[in-house]
Order: C-alpha cells, then structure tokens, then sequence
C-alpha cells in the first residue's frame, strides 16, 4: 500500500520561500498546475517556488542525468507560475539544508541543478554556494525609476542571468525608491534584467534592493547579491569578503581561488505539511 | 511526556485563508509575536489569521465562558497582525469545518465567539452561519476612489461591525477601480469603515469588490457581503436568497424568519502543518 499524501516542507533563505519535496525516487507527478496551486498563498501552501529533491540519475533532461556522477540529488526548481528555472542562490541553500537533516547528507557536498553541478558547504548556521564565475558585459544602460531623482548610470553584469547594477548615493536615496513598477532600463537588456540598486555602507559593505525580471521587488536575490558586490569590488573583485543587507537578511560573498564567486547565507526549514488527499487529486 | 511540536491546519473559505489551531484543553501559549510569525507568509506559513479551537469552559474572557452551555467550542480568533477579532464570517465556515472533520460534531452546532454564540449548519459542501441583525445607519457618505469617475452616494450599515456600500453602473466601473489605495469616504464613519462597491449582475445578483479597514483589499469578506446584499434588497430585505461574486469566489445570502442574516459558503482545509520545534521556541 501506498500513501497517497503529498508531503513537503516549508523553508526559506533571507525570506525568499520554498517549498522543498522529497521525491528521491521520482515517482511525484509535479505538474505546472500543482506547482501554481501548491505555491498560491491564500488557496495553497504559498512560497516563491518548488524544490522537488530527486536522485540525480533519475531526472528526465539527459543534462541534469549526465552529472549523477558528481552531485547524486538533483534540485529540480519550479517558479511559483509553474515554469521551469535553472537555478535559484535562495533555493540552493534551502535544498541543501534539506539534504543536511534528512541526513542524505554529512558535510560539504555537489548538487545538480539545471545550471550545472553545485559545490556547497556548512559552517555554523549558514551555507556556502559555489556561484560559479561572473561577467561584465559591454552594455552601460541608464536607469530611471519611481522615486529616483534624474537617470543613473548602471553597470551590466551576468551571473550568469543578466543583471543591472546601479550605485546610489546613500540610505535616503535606497529607501525613497518605489519599486512597485519596474525601473526604466535603456536600453533594456536584449533578455530583460534584475535591477539591483545599491549604496556602500562601509569598505566591504552594501546595503540593496532588487527589482527582479518578472517578479517585482523581492525581499532577497541570490545572484542579484553576487553581482552587486562584482560590480561594487571593481578591481577588487577576486579578494576579501563582502557582507550585502537585503530587506530579507544578510548574506556573505567572497571567491574561490579560481575566481568562482560564493554567496554564503542562513537557510531554515520551518515547517513539514501534509495536503489533504482531496486538494491534491483536485490540482494535478 | 508530551509532544511538544506545534500543529495547525491550513484552510479558506473564498479565499480568505486561516490556521486551525487544535487546542481544546488550553495549553497553548498564543501570544501575539507567535500569530504574527505563523501568519507572515514568507518566513512562518502565512494566512489572514489563527482560529484557536478551544473548550469554551476554558476560554479566558467570563462573557465567553457563559456561552459554554450553548456552544461547546470557541473561536479564538485572532488577526494576523497579532490582534484579537471578535467574529470573522470567512473564519467560522473554516472552523466550523475543522469541527465536522475533527468528528468533534455531527450535523449543525452552536460556535461561540467573541461576538456572541453563533448558528451554524452544513449541506453539500456549503456552510451557512447565522451573522445576526443588519442595522442601517444614519449617516450617507459620499466616496471617491481611485479610477471611480466622481464621487457616489453611500449607504451606512453596521453587521454588526461598520460598513459602507456604494452601487456602481456596471462590471467595467467595477473592474476599473483602483482599490490599492483606501477609498475616500466623507464623511468616514467614526469607527472608520469597510467599503463594498457592488453592481448588480442578476435580479438577486450581485458582484462585489471590498476594502477592508485596516487590511486593504481582501478576495471576500464575510460581513460586507451581508451588508452589501440588505442594501442591494432594500425593502426587499428578509426574503429570498442572494447571490454574491466576489473576486475570491460565491457566497449566498438568505435571512432566517427573525431576520438575522445567513451567509453561506464554501470552506475547505487544504492541509496539516507540523512547525519545526525551534521555530517555534524562536517565536514564542
């Protein structure tokens, strides 16, 4: 006999929430519809997106299988609209706190994503997430936006998905933005972009809101975070630490010896839940 | 030795969404920093509120420990912002459901709340609950509202908690309000208001969008459905049944032969959540 019941947990990482479903041997049918239902907030569970956790082996795309020999669960990403991403710098530490108490896992470990294998690592209460290398691109768009007195020139930056990185004047000019429309990129990013505004509050530090491609202001970004501190290190990039506040929280970056960038943050999972049997059957 | 793992249940009726929290003997500390960190949707579970299910002989107020003859179960109802509510018309179909699938009751039972002991019955998958007298006001407002084209006359009514209805031409009237910002009601009631604009979609029919005092726009709500129907009948008030769209779903209004209002609805409870234990110290 099987049980029926759908069961996830409910984390997040500097407020940026998931759903995390443990599904190791693929036999969860997670359809674009579940995925909207279960991340709608008033008539779901609610959370910005689905972490199925699936043995790397068994993923469907030929990709993701051809790195089971480096990283053995996949994290299978699902956007709350129900569409497919590659990778999520939240949603990874999130996943591998799941791994860590199930005990699927004990210490530093390589999980599969969609945007290739992932090294991550423990220490104290936060997790470290091998981003991989950034890239400064040509494009030196001007931004306007709600709030912002006259256009600022913004730097471009992939991470690897494309990013615009602004430098305000202090905390007055941050916390007058209205983010609730989109910044005014021109030109635009062929791909569209996720606008981080940033002011400097001390040698290593930033404070920054993001405006995320077809989101809105989000409480936290993984690679908004990652590129604000690329663009803001300049010819530093490479060295030292830098600490980001976020409206979510707190997050570390620093770089591998390789030049790889690595967002270190908190990541908790606070709750299990069970949906009823009717709930699920009426959304798959 | 006791389990010491907090467990809600997560349910709505049209959309307005609770936590169900089991708790008949009464040792649940409930403060407000927990409702409030239950109810924050990106870092707890996320609803528009608790509904504490408890013996009434063990309620703390005296006036609802002297409804436990009528009403076994009370509804400790609380607002997500940690504040305390005295009835909740979306609220007591959702508990009133936990009642049922508990096995706690069978067939219609009395509910007591801060607003006094409340009727309630089942049928197919409805709920009726029987929300009092209706009471029109004096007073007659004038409101304005963002894309409303001029000012319209309002009728006062209190359910018993106070609301104003304002009858628009037609649905494109309807969907080109702008209700993010509250309506502008002159004069505003003292206690300030509830705000349904309606228009009139069918001989008993009525679609309806609402601005809730103090919350915002909300997808249903309970009370100003009722009001917005005893305006809408007119001297029509106290027959027949109505028929009230609202964008989170269908509720129906009839009236009982002494007059009090019935709202019926839909409630469902969507799934069982078992709080991690040190989130739950954290919050306490």
């Amino acid at each position: 006999m099987t049980d029926h019941r759908l069961r996830v947990l409910k984390g997040h990482g500097t407020e940026n929430d998931f759903l995390v479903l443990p599904d190791l041997d693929a036999v969860v049918s997670l359809s674009p519809s579940l995925v909207r239902a279960l991340c709608d907030r008033h008539t779901g569970i609610g959370a910005d997106g689905v972490l199925r956790v699936v043995r790397t082996k068994l993923a469907t795309e030929p990709d993701v299988r051809a790195q089971a020999a480096e990283a053995e669960y996949f994290m299978d990403y699902h956007n709350a609209d129900g569409s497919i991403a590659e990778m999520c710098g939240n949603g990874v530490r999130v996943f591998a706190r799941y791994l860590e108490q199930a005990g699927l896992i004990a210490g530093p470990t390589a999980i599969g994503t969609r945007g290739g294998v992932k090294q991550v690592s423990f220490s104290a209460d936060e997790i470290s997430v091998d981003m991989g290398a950034s890239r400064l691109r040509l494009e030196r768009p001007v931004v306007a936006a709600t709030g912002l007195l006259g256009e600022y020139q913004a730097i471009a930056i992939d991470m690897p998905n494309p990013h615009v990185v602004i430098e305000l004047d202090d905390d007055a000019a941050l916390a007058a933005l209205d983010l609730a429309t989109a910044p005014l990129v021109t030109p635009a990013l062929p791909e569209g972009q996720n606008v981080e505004f940033i002011v400097r509050t001390g040698p290593s530090r930033l404070r920054m809101r993001v405006h995320e491609r077809g989101v809105g202001e989000t409480r936290s970004c993984g690679t908004g975070i990652c590129a604000a501190v690329v663009v803001a290190a300049g010819e530093n990039a490479g060295h030292g630490e830098w600490l980001v506040d976020i409206p979510g929280g707190q997050c570390r970056v620093s770089w591998t010896t390789s030049g790889s960038v690595v967002l270190t943050g908190p990541a908790v999972l606070i709750a299990e839940v069970e949906l009823a049997e009717d709930w699920t059957a009426a959304h798959r």
